[in-house]
């Protein structure tokens, strides 16, 4: 995984560990916990059109932003739970997606 | 960003320019993509134990990996699409949780 | 449509015409608020024992109980905007999990 | 609840009961159950325009609907496990919002 995310990870850990919530984090709850997240990140853009979402305010865009670290946060902790290299998976699926969806001819 | 959430950012953007899949890359279109994908990723755990969910087995670890490797796909897309620093956010993000939730005293 | 469904439906047309909602409510929008809904009702289990979830609160139980309105409510006003009986499919799609998942022997 | 409400929910309690499923449906898997279809409820919808999503085809529509019936059956097996009377807390629901949301004056 990148340095920056190893970084986060650990912070995690300590700041897990140092409130004793280990026991809460199996990885069917952090799942929960990410798709709760993944709610509240679409949340603010449910009634937008699409144009109104690629011209959020900078007050809208800052409350984003933190919902996104939000997911990002318990999917760093779920592939801690679950020993999962988050970029190198992420690299594979965009090789698998390259050759499920072929780029057109130019 | 770290260099290799960097690395997914460029590749993504390459891959979405070579389809001509801006257009459908809103945001408001990416936190709906993400939360799909975030769906697929509860639903092996959903009739599993906690204690299940933390022994699964090779062939389920992988097919979790690549559904979080989707869910870290769109966050990227759209931290891109709304220029969020992701790891920034984060990192942030856990400062304003160590205040709202002090360790307990040892 | 049973009766007190219908009789949902019809209070939520009065509601989202009195306030001139109904440019809003795409289905695709509807599916998003319906899925940010669904969110706010697994938040409060996501740290639950499946013993705890069965053993909630009165107030617990209030809480839940109104996000679980919040889904149908959601789920009629699409019902309405694509004309879809919610009953009558569902009665349908139980006689489809029949055949996919036989009950076992006695 | 309202007569075909009972029905489904007395037919999804059989339906549990013959596959002696009763086990996993804690409420806290039901909520997790019940995102994941709405996941697959919105997933048609994630790339389409507003005005596309009123404009499903019938092979659409009807893949929509079974999805919509997947989200009801769930919330029906989940005001079961929880005894919540869906149609009543969605009425009591639909009292707060006039309040919270006044109509415009005409």
């Amino acid at each position: 995984m990148s340095d920056s995310l190893n970084q986060l990870a650990q912070r995690l850990r300590d700041f897990a560990q140092a409130r004793e919530w280990g026991p809460f984090h199996a990885p069917k709850n952090l799942a929960s916990a990410l798709i709760v997240e993944a709610g509240e990140l679409l949340e603010p853009f449910q009634w937008m059109t699409e144009d109104q979402s690629r011209a959020l305010s900078p007050e809208q865009k800052e409350a984003v932003a933190l919902e996104m670290a939000d997911v990002l946060l318990y999917l760093v902790q779920l592939a801690n739970e679950l020993d999962v290299d988050l970029v190198e998976v992420a690299q594979r699926k965009i090789d698998i997606n390259e050759l499920r969806f072929p780029a057109k001819r130019r």
